[in-house]
């Protein structure tokens, strides 16, 4: 994470201030608008200082993408900055409009005009600075703030995004920055749960996860909040409650780990179907060879997930990893040229497989939860094909369509299941 | 006109530079926008620096004005210059995508980069300013620049849009801050034509025209082009010439008048039914009376049109004028106030009318002309309600469901059907 807040969160002299961030699906219609901006007069009517982030309304961002590859199949990262960016412009001055009829005083803001500055890397540009000035004069003048979240400009002005989930971002750094005392991701659903429920019906909303454990459970599939928004948060403890749009509910706060309470210590199963694999085959076993391979993957942005290396024969050994599938093809040529210069025997892969992680803080220190692990899958009739593990969580790749009936089995297992 | 270049024309030092703009129906799906792009790909072989303004593509404005006002009423203007802007901001970089794919180096920039500075007036601001810095050094770098027409900046940062027809406004005013050679409107008409083909089948394209000639022509209604980009042009002496996207034609070239050649005197018949009547009736007849009336709509930017005052009885006297049809409803709401307070006797409207004129630069000096339109109108059983004349042209108001009769009786009378 570049981006450092200059402001520290505990200062005392920022005065009350809340950031709330609705998503694409809670924007989809004018209907929807008018329900988002009912929720924020709510909370205005407690809180002076209301700053909004918001999405793209519904599937905007994936129609201004198609109209992008009809026009070239490769559309370079800069221009489809400038095109994706409009959804986000267009559903702050919606939700702006919608308040005003309701009386409130509001003002949209784009990612600029907020002050988001942030590195040239479009299409995943990181937060470098938040001059928020403008912000305040707003919030100072009795305002509603409504900004484009996903959004920012470089240092020439030009635009950038911050990748997928990149409004959950854009309200966690804003939040920091603006000292508020909590960032609500208002989404489609109730809150983060122990599992996805259109696979685990027995799933249900967690009341209080601490960041890493929601860090883990997003990188590894929770789609409803974005890694970096955690990692943000977790930088600077800015609580985060994930919550509906739709129902009151008080959802999940994610905060600070409260300590040695006494609580499961599996918290949720993540599970995560867009993924491939990659055997680097007979790759020469000596310093810089990984490293050779990894590094031409990330300078074409290509993120790297679970990573095996079995041991040595002969001098060569075999390097498997996952990447998204929606990346495979790409990084298949990045590794075969990478794997043509370091002299490795081949490269293979597959995209029939999935992952599946069982995530809580308490993993590691429990004895026998990776063995309840294997154990469960193993009753099952499903094969491990690589394991990796991590401070607090266990991820094994699977067969994919074994991955929902994983979720299933492990769910039951650690007593996730509602009572 | 608010914007005054700091360039000459004429400034030698300027390389030869091309703008051209592209409306929103040649820009409407996928195949238009390569088609577009080709167009520009051929300019490319011939000029080393090309400026392309586009608008929106289709019908993007209309949609995004539909959707503000399915969530208020009565948007601010602010927000909606925020909203409608999105429309160029996407059109620009999906021109640019097409660009690349034709293997031709370009690159989008917003009204702000493009350094586009405007006034304050919301929906219908001004330029004041032209920053090109950044078009410079892309053009230096040897990029096609494409700039999203029809928005601009204020010094604040906030988004502003320069009202319909706009973009034709931000091509023709870069065009001279450029240096540019001409600027092309590139439009789904071949060119300016002697009337409206659709009610005068027999019109045709004029080959040329002067700026007086074509600002008459916009005023009164021929879409083509924005009479405000013709103004910036006659201002600077920019040839401006409108032609079509989608077949080989010069088009029409409107430049300064070419002096005393030998051509008929009536150019153009300039046809609209966007219009409305308003008559303050039996208004104190002292100075400063009609300026009470007109100020208060000029304060809420509603522009009128033919102004006809009766001859005065007994200190009292009517006042009639024409509004766009569109802004009757808040007109009229002003004019009544307005009227209260000048002690009037009340207030009349119709929008049951429409406006027919002729065009031509010798229309003043040629007698009979003006004694030519009113008897054919009425041979033609065609009754005037109000008449206007200005330096060159003639004006006058007719029931709107005669407008086209109307157009095509003046267009015999005056030799402009096609031989």
């Amino acid at each position: 994470m570049a981006w450092r807040s200059k402001r520290s969160v505990s200062e005392p002299s920022a005065p009350p201030t809340v950031v709330q961030k609705f998503g694409g699906s809670s924007l989809a219609t004018p209907d929807r608008i008018f329900n988002v901006a009912r929720r924020i007069a709510e909370t205005r009517q407690t809180v002076e200082r209301v700053v909004v982030v918001v999405s793209a309304m519904g599937d905007t961002t994936d129609e201004l993408m198609a109209l992008a590859r009809a026009v070239n199949a490769e559309p370079r990262s800069r221009e489809l900055d400038m095109l994706v960016s409009a959804g986000e412009t267009i559903a702050a001055p919606l939700v702006t409009m919608a308040l005003h009829g309701l009386g409130i005083e509001a003002i949209s803001l784009t990612g600029f005009q907020a002050g988001i500055r942030t590195s040239r890397v479009h299409q995943k540009a990181r937060i470098v600075d938040i001059v928020p000035q403008r912000i305040l004069d707003e919030l100072d003048g009795g305002r509603v703030v409504v900004v484009a979240g996903f959004q920012g400009a470089t240092e020439d002005l030009d635009i950038t995004t911050l990748g997928r989930g990149g409004s959950d971002t854009s309200a966690v750094a804003l939040a920091v920055e603006l000292g508020a005392q909590e960032c609500d991701i208002f989404t489609d659903v109730t809150g983060v749960m122990t599992a996805d429920p259109r696979v685990v019906p027995s799933a249900h909303v967690l009341e209080m996860l601490d960041y890493t454990e929601m860090l883990e459970l997003a990188a590894l599939g929770a789609r409803v909040l974005h890694p970096r928004a955690v990692e943000i948060g977790a930088a600077y403890g800015m609580p985060i409650r994930v919550r509906s749009s739709l129902e009151v509910h008080p959802g999940t706060l994610i905060c600070r780990s409260q300590g040695m309470e006494q609580r499961p210590v599996v918290r949720g199963i993540a599970q995560e179907t867009n993924v491939a694999k990659i055997t680097v085959i007979e790759a020469p076993d000596r310093p810089g060879v990984a490293a050779a391979i990894f590094e031409a993957l990330a300078a074409e942005h290509i993120n790297v997930d679970t990573v095996v290396q079995n041991v040595s024969h002969r001098g060569r050994t075999d390097v498997s990893f996952t990447v998204a599938a929606t990346d495979l093809a790409h990084a298949e040529s990045v590794v075969q040229k990478a794997a043509d210069s370091i002299g490795a025997e081949g490269v293979q892969s597959a995209d029939d497989i999935g992952k599946i992680s069982v995530v809580g803080s308490g993993i590691m220190g429990t004895p026998g939860v990776f063995a309840r692990v294997l154990s469960t899958l193993a009753e099952n009739g499903i094969n491990v094909e690589m394991i990796s593990t991590g401070e607090i969580r266990m991820t094994c790749i699977v067969a994919r369509d074994r991955v929902a009936d994983a979720a299933r089995a492990l769910h039951a297992a650690f007593e996730l299941d509602r009572a």
